[in-house]
């Protein structure tokens, strides 16, 4: 760090089981992944390639060697997973997936419908070849599952093969995990986290206010995901309570009056 | 393609006549320039230079050099054209195009107030000099243009020599063709399209639930303008059916629905 | 500029007393400094380093003298001034601000409560070592001052030394100055402005509905704070009546009605 600050809440350090931060890169060029890497990379464990974005980046190859480079690991969204078997072209994606040397896979139900065996299969397939992170939670905000649901679904796919689950919220963080207005719907979080551990779970966080909200519920060494690259710096600031967000949260609100 | 996905709707190739996008700068520095094409370039048709950024961009001239290397037009926004002529400069903003080798330009009266005969006259004046771009629609929120003007005005502008016109959006996407909430005047559109060839119009878009609605009233192949820079590639996802917004609309919805 | 327009209202020239705009970095790369320095250097006046986001990025001394190099001062968040002193680490600060070599520094109270006197006695203090802005308002949103009170801290603020005071509103542009909506608080504004010179005030104007506001009341060389890097054309734009929002407003409406 640049100076010194006392009573700072500790952060795990790299390679971290919890306290990530997971990145979506939605088509960055290879000098703003330099550019990312150079100010962010001490604070980003692993960076999602925003859904099908990777289908349509001239640039794949090359930047998937920056992060390698950079000992950031990359992977896939979900919804090019979801592309491929709605094609029945899974074989087709195992095999992208090891053409570029990709060694975490995302399984997601966002944007279609899977039965929930099959889905485990698919996790549990893929977890022979790679690390794999899989996603609870509907891209569409009609569907509204409830906690119990959440937890079994979870609960499931862990036992599957999973090594992190993602609690849905989309590039805008307005579904899953959220309403629409971006608001959280606390009752199910809490749920959740009756029953599995926190570690285990990458919650999608876009939204600044949502990523208070789980500061200030979990501490600074949750697991966020779907973070704007440039939002990277912002968010360690928050985890260490160094914006006025959570400012009074780590270090006590009465070592914020002075002279009151 | 960086693999194969089947079943894709096909999309145009460039130099495209329909299904192009837009996209607007707004004073991007030479290297984002080119990090900007690297990523997003064989998906970018034309590029606006916002408003009258152009008049405070210290880059004008290498800028416009790199757009022409590779093979991108760009124009200068329809409000330096009022810019010119509310000063009485028409004669300027010619030679202004002429120096720095612009081969379009936009006619557009969203900040002023332009009798319609000496508009299409503009028009017909400058489409002998380049390829002219004309735009309806008001910036103003409160002057709202009835459909049967809305085609009327197009087919003026059309006969008087514009190669396509422009529905007004502005970079914020709230006025014109949408309600001030961003939400799309979906009536007026679907009445313009009666009379007005597709192809013929770009609908400024900057938002993405406007880009969504648009490519699944129109398809893939709609021409939208307005998008920021940073949201080319995105775009190219949703006009392929490769993020969730329009996952089913190309593929078909039973498709999406896997042992369910 | 690129080309001559006439009738532009006269802005102010570097180095400038009023008429400035202030942009906050928040975690830009060194290039991508040197991107905004090239577009936007000739209408930044001053930098600041978001809240205390200079703790955590790595390239810190190297962007400070990219800065300086193009004769643009930079100064550390207010949140960074607060960090300190609820730690009893006043002293480290003044190093810290010594260590890199700052010339300018913001003292404020919008995380903590902090006694007037104090305050004053910090900007006291601090003015002796650096120039001092300093921030009047909360980040709390439940923390309404009214405009009389607004006054007197202001030129309490001034007296013990500060060379401009700021009006806050956070990044956002939600607090302060403004609504939780990002509306202006017009009275509050014109109250502060019969006792305090306008040249003394810098309005933090994130949003651009707030800067054209401003912008309208006080002239093309109003103040303006909190800035993002890339917007800073855009308000520049805002500034010179070059953009819809504030077309008419320097050239007059009549102008703006052609053949009507």
């Amino acid at each position: 760090m640049n100076y010194d600050l006392d009573n700072l809440p500790k952060r795990t350090e790299k390679p971290r089981q919890y306290g990530f931060t997971m990145a979506m890169d939605k088509g960055l060029s290879l000098r703003e992944v330099e550019d990312f890497i150079e100010t962010s990379g001490p604070y980003t464990d692993i960076v999602k390639l925003g859904w099908a974005t990777s289908f349509v980046t001239p640039n794949l190859k090359e930047k998937i060697k920056l992060y390698k480079e950079a000992d950031i690991p990359v992977y896939f969204g979900g919804t090019l997973f979801e592309a491929f078997i709605v094609r029945n072209q899974f074989d087709e994606y195992r095999k992208t997936i090891d053409k570029y040397g990709i060694e975490y896979a995302e399984v997601s139900d966002g944007s279609i419908e899977l039965d929930h065996d099959i889905k485990c299969d698919f996790i549990s397939k893929l977890s022979e070849q790679v690390t794999v992170l899989s996603e609870v939670g509907s891209k569409d905000d009609q569907k509204i599952i409830p906690p119990y649901k959440w937890i079994a679904l979870m609960q499931a796919e862990l036992d599957a093969g999973s090594w992190k689950v993602i609690g849905e919220a989309r590039e805008a963080g307005n579904v899953g995990l959220f309403r629409a207005s971006g608001e959280v719907r606390s009752g199910l979080v809490e749920e959740i986290l009756t029953k599995i551990p926190f570690e285990k779970i990458i919650w999608e966080a876009p939204q600044k206010a949502q990523q208070v909200w789980f500061i200030k519920l979990l501490g600074a060494n949750v697991n966020l995901g779907n973070i704007a690259p440039n939002e990277v710096i912002a968010l360690e600031t928050i985890r260490l309570g160094l914006r006025g967000d959570t400012f009074g949260h780590f270090i006590g609100e009465e070592a914020t009056r002075i002279g009151k």
